[in-house]
């Protein structure tokens, strides 16, 4: 028997995890879910009984059991922190408020003052609970299984602390795009230096790997991306220094920015259904992993449906350099035993047999 | 002086709409507004005091009125009817209403007894409004200017039809295309069918030509598009039979659909800032006309921005098959000021002067 240095028995999911993101040969295809943790768990919703939106988040130990709850229950390989994107926009100084409707920044940036008021944090002070619940989920998890922490990309961070809350259009941030360029890159550049203090934080509590949400990316053309969004992306993974950890960088609808986002420096892209796997890949090669792209809504219909969509997305990309996730977050209403099925039929797939499929053996 | 079948002086602002959709020489790009007739307009605002919505919509003197308001007061090159793609739902029979927050469809298609339940409407009984208010707008504006009549896609109806409103996530329709296929496919057939019928009225009444909105096909992958949208709209476009009048299809966030859409039978292609002119007409090259694509925050910002923005659309085509719009429609805070200064922007471009600098002169 040959030596396999990725064989079933000695590689861990954390091993595997990163591999993948460095487009290195694995055994299958590491699977996670964006919003895992959330409210369509039963056991998530039994929490929320007690405890807010907040609190769980702020809460080291709620947090890391809330994070660990889909680990346990549908399989996934890693297990991203509870938390949200807008607890930075809080630490640089602005409320944070989360009805059911939704989270409101209710003093939104309008102007040069709006930003000369932000705080420049120190994630230690500040937002001591996201580390605290990394540490803990790293030790409850053990060794062997990949913590990610994550952010919001200084655009997508930008639009929330501009429009207070985000709805449909992104009215305000975009007149300011238009009517004060510059004010816009000075908001995206303080964004990018905090959230490269907080990342890193999160990477020295036991995070294997980041990932930067780009969510709102896609609202804008190449040109735009290019002249805000991307430069500030990339300012903040430099100052990040992520070192061996891999950099997965996320955006919704962004299959005309594949290109711009492959120069971002991260190691990742995370992208939706609307963005080709098979295409993105021939376009871009092996100098970057592509984690995803399943529509959620495929989840809702049934556990084959799920299944099925699972395994073709590991077919368009042969399994290499791919970490198999949604397009987007899970959606509320999606029946457990749908996403259980997704994580399995994911896991099932075994590459030697894509290989043979795609006629590559 | 040689001659000029498309001198300033004899071109109406008709045939220069056709002969633009067409892809033949004109001495300025056409110019128009999606949207243009609405709330951000204080002659509109007044008769709303009076009116509501759907009174607007189903009184023909009302509803050309409103189509007119932004021709005398921007100086657009065409008059789209003022009416609402959801009139088709109602005329299928669907309980519509329009409060201020957006139109609700309060009985929405669940199943096959949803669909069973739809009308076969004759647009003359059931919709006789919009075919006279474009008789009506027709003969206001005088035959020199084109009236545009439209409809939804039918995969953007079927969103509507299924979900009741649409905000966000298209959860129930997406379902129903992965768990009931067929059903999607029976609904968007007796849509097409409909729609064929309606748009031809409105042909019939003196509409020079008509634009589809697939706002929602953007949520679509190019597989679920094809499998679904692009058959659909295949249908409509064929059965609706137009003749020499020119079809326009309108997708929102579908840079990722360029292909497929090119393949509807459209004249011409209404895209968004995302979707890059000049690549578009690239890979297209002259078989199909392109609409749009200024970004309408730009129009947020002042009457320079508007106006530099019209003007950069241009040059991306070289003003050729252009018909200048925004990528969706205009936002209720548009100061009335930088509509205008885009529409004049737009007619100030000669396109000798386009020609000259892309060195093709």
């Amino acid at each position: 028997m040959p030596y396999a240095p990725y064989s079933r028995s000695c590689m861990s999911q954390k091993d595997m995890f990163l591999r993948a993101c460095r487009c290195q040969p694995v055994e299958r295809v590491p699977v996670w879910i964006m919003r895992q943790a959330g409210r369509y768990l039963p056991e998530y919703q039994a929490l929320r009984q007690h405890y807010s939106f907040l609190e769980l988040c702020k809460t080291p130990e709620l947090a890391a059991e809330v994070s660990l709850q889909p680990f346990r229950c549908l399989g996934v390989d890693a297990i991203i922190v509870f938390s949200d994107i807008l607890v930075v926009a809080e630490a640089m100084g602005l409320e944070l408020r989360v009805p059911d409707s939704g989270p409101v920044l209710p003093d939104p940036i309008r102007d040069q003052r709006g930003i000369d008021r932000l705080r420049d944090f120190d994630p230690l002070e500040a937002t001591p609970f996201v580390s605290q619940a990394i540490s803990l989920l790293c030790h409850e998890a053990g060794p062997g299984v990949p913590a990610l922490g994550f952010a919001a990309a200084p655009w997508t961070l930008a639009c929330y602390m501009v429009e207070g809350s985000v709805r449909g259009e992104l009215k305000r941030v975009k007149r300011m795009l238009y009517a004060a360029p510059d004010l816009l890159r000075s908001l995206l550049d303080r964004i990018a230096r905090a959230t490269a203090r907080y990342l890193h934080a999160q990477l020295d509590a036991g995070a294997a790997a980041v990932q930067i949400f780009d969510t709102w990316a896609g609202e804008l053309s190449a040109e735009q991306y290019e002249g805000f969004a991307l430069p500030a992306t990339q300012m903040l993974i430099q100052e990040l220094n992520a070192g061996d950890a891999p950099v997965i960088l996320y955006a919704r609808g962004a299959s005309h920015l594949v290109h711009p986002m492959a120069r971002a420096g991260a190691n990742v892209l995370s992208v939706d259904w609307r963005t080709d796997l098979s295409a993105t890949r021939e376009i871009l090669g092996l100098g970057v992993a592509l984690q995803g792209n399943v529509d959620p809504a495929a989840l809702l219909a049934s556990p084959e449906v799920a299944g099925r969509a699972a395994k073709r997305a590991i077919e368009l990309t042969g399994g290499i350099g791919h970490i198999l996730n949604l397009g987007h977050g899970i959606l509320p209403d999606t029946p457990v035993e749908n996403a259980q099925a997704f994580v399995a039929a994911g896991k099932s797939v075994s590459l030697t047999a894509v290989s043979a499929a795609r006629g590559e053996m």
